[in-house]
């Protein structure tokens, strides 16, 4: 997986021969990043854009230590499946309600031995007791829903300049995509590719006990009726290729086995040599305002008509494994 | 796979409990659908919509037979995999001269016995010659870009009320996501989740013997950048739930297999006793149009928040077995 992003953004559409350019190209060239999608480009209808000339893969290789940050092992979930670890990183500015009870839930070993029950195409996996037998920890009761929270004094926000189907503002805070309303002074996290959220019945209050991750195009229709507690920066591939349930909604059939879920552990409950050490690029930086501009203005030879827009869920957030210098990287095989 | 959107269309984030009652609800009450998404809901700081009370299941529900149209074998693809079988509807309006190319490749057993080449996650599927020794047919060349095309004065269009970021506006013709600019009368298809299209190189010509599905986020920076061909309308999760490449792009490695493909075929060429015989709901029906304001405004209990908007890659494109009685179907068990 390790240089498939940074491949993208050289290259999207390209032939075998194309392809195979591009991989000695990036092998050479860039450090590993392995997380991933795609977006952007040049030109349009829209006011001057900055000039910018590098693309994501220039931007990222020449990018410095202190334009990325590590996960916080108290911010950060592993779900290990047979396949591998699915990381996760908690949002606990937007959910910390939930996100406190999931930590519970965890500490509490809950989703240990529990499976993936529900896998539907072009939408979310979802993880949970199938049997309904598993004893919830005291300390875990649902919870005030958390659709959306006022905007805080001192917020991050990068925004995007390109508007939004859905809503009036949107960019990203804290390394999540986000929506901001400034007339009603309200922030909420967005059901971008990846995004973690608290499945409930028809009340709004939920506790945590049903999670699911976005496995396809953004339904941005459920913004503000869920709790979104985090996104999954590493692992996308053990849910997003899972075979789909066959029963109403994805769920798996009886005839149909759930998958098996390991453990779900917050990273500071592992021992620091197991953890994955992993770092996210700061939404914050300068650089990430490059690569969003190097997103929409696409400088690659390939693309005949540019964008000159990005939709904020094309946006990719690149992670990659902290202190892997850039020249050990470039040698290592993707995975 | 049967009745999952029908439910979907009821509820979605649901528990499992709120699921079982969803799925029994769904199979007494409508006839089957089986392709997949989501989208949509009530109230915003739009002007009035029409109030339209009636969910996407109650309106397809109470369907008649015009509000279908059977797919036309001619236009009709079968990609035979192992797995099954996946049926791509092809856009000859919007590129004749890639659909003549593929109508050609495929009489010829072009792709019978080639590979699935590439899986990279949220992004695309694509087959091709892993070997490039196949011969291509004579009469299949390198023709001109087909990455847009002048408005034709009769284009049936059902426009979305939402706007978009990409693009002036968008809507639907002949069962496809399409933009329109007024301005240059220059109309595209768009790269929505399911879209079937030619893989290039730096070049803008293509031929039409590498060919990709969406199966992540729509990558819209692609829209005008290649030629979109067709859709996946049955079938897609044959593709989307493939293990991801390893390589760069999500290019299978060498040590990985690439996904044979057993034949694809036009569906005319096709014994009628072995079609898929499926319908589509006509883009340009009342009926569509109650669909895309029943997922604009959803009325189902479920949702606290309504969105009031749609994203035009989050309407769905009802698809069902044709000439199934609703209480034939009701009966039928999920596939």
């Amino acid at each position: 997986m390790i240089s498939r992003i940074l491949c993208d953004t050289f290259a999207v559409y390209c032939s075998l021969k194309r392809c195979a350019g591009c991989l000695v190209g990036v092998m050479l060239a860039v450090a590993s990043v392995p997380v991933g999608t795609a977006a952007g480009a040049t030109v349009s209808t829209r006011a001057a854009a900055p000039a910018v000339r590098r693309s994501a893969a220039e931007l990222l290789a020449g990018s410095s230590p202190g334009d990325w940050r590590p996960l916080d092992p108290q911010n950060t979930l592993y779900m290990e499946l047979a396949s591998g670890r699915v990381v996760i990183e908690l949002a606990p500015r937007f959910a910390p309600l939930h996100v406190a009870n999931i930590r519970a839930l965890a500490a509490a070993g809950y989703f240990d031995g529990l499976a993936i029950v529900r896998v539907q195409d072009n939408y979310v996996v979802q993880w949970a007791d199938p049997d309904g037998r598993r004893p919830v920890p005291p300390n875990v009761t649902k919870v005030a829903a958390e659709f959306d929270s006022a905007i805080p004094a001192h917020m991050p926000f990068t925004p995007l300049p390109d508007g939004d189907v859905y809503a009036p503002r949107v960019g990203f805070t804290d390394g999540f995509p986000v929506a901001l309303d400034s007339r009603h002074v309200r922030t909420w996290l967005l059901h971008c590719y990846g995004m973690v959220g608290v499945g409930r019945d028809d009340d709004a209050e939920s506790s945590g006990t049903e999670l699911y991750a976005v496995i396809g195009h953004a339904p941005r229709h459920l913004d503000r009726n869920v709790a979104l507690v985090g996104r999954v920066v590493s692992g996308i591939e053990h849910l997003s290729s899972l075979p789909r349930g066959s029963d109403a909604l994805g769920f798996y059939a009886k005839n149909e086995t759930p998958v098996p879920i390991r453990t779900v552990k917050l990273a500071a409950d592992v021992p620091p040599a197991e953890r994955s050490d992993l770092e996210v690029v700061r939404t914050d930086s300068h650089l990430f305002k490059d690569l969003i501009e190097a997103r929409r203005n696409r400088p690659e030879e390939w693309f005949k008509t540019k964008a000159g827009r990005i939709d904020v869920c094309n946006v990719p957030i690149p992670v990659r494994e902290r202190a892997a210098p850039p020249a050990a990287a470039a040698l290592q095989p993707t995975r």
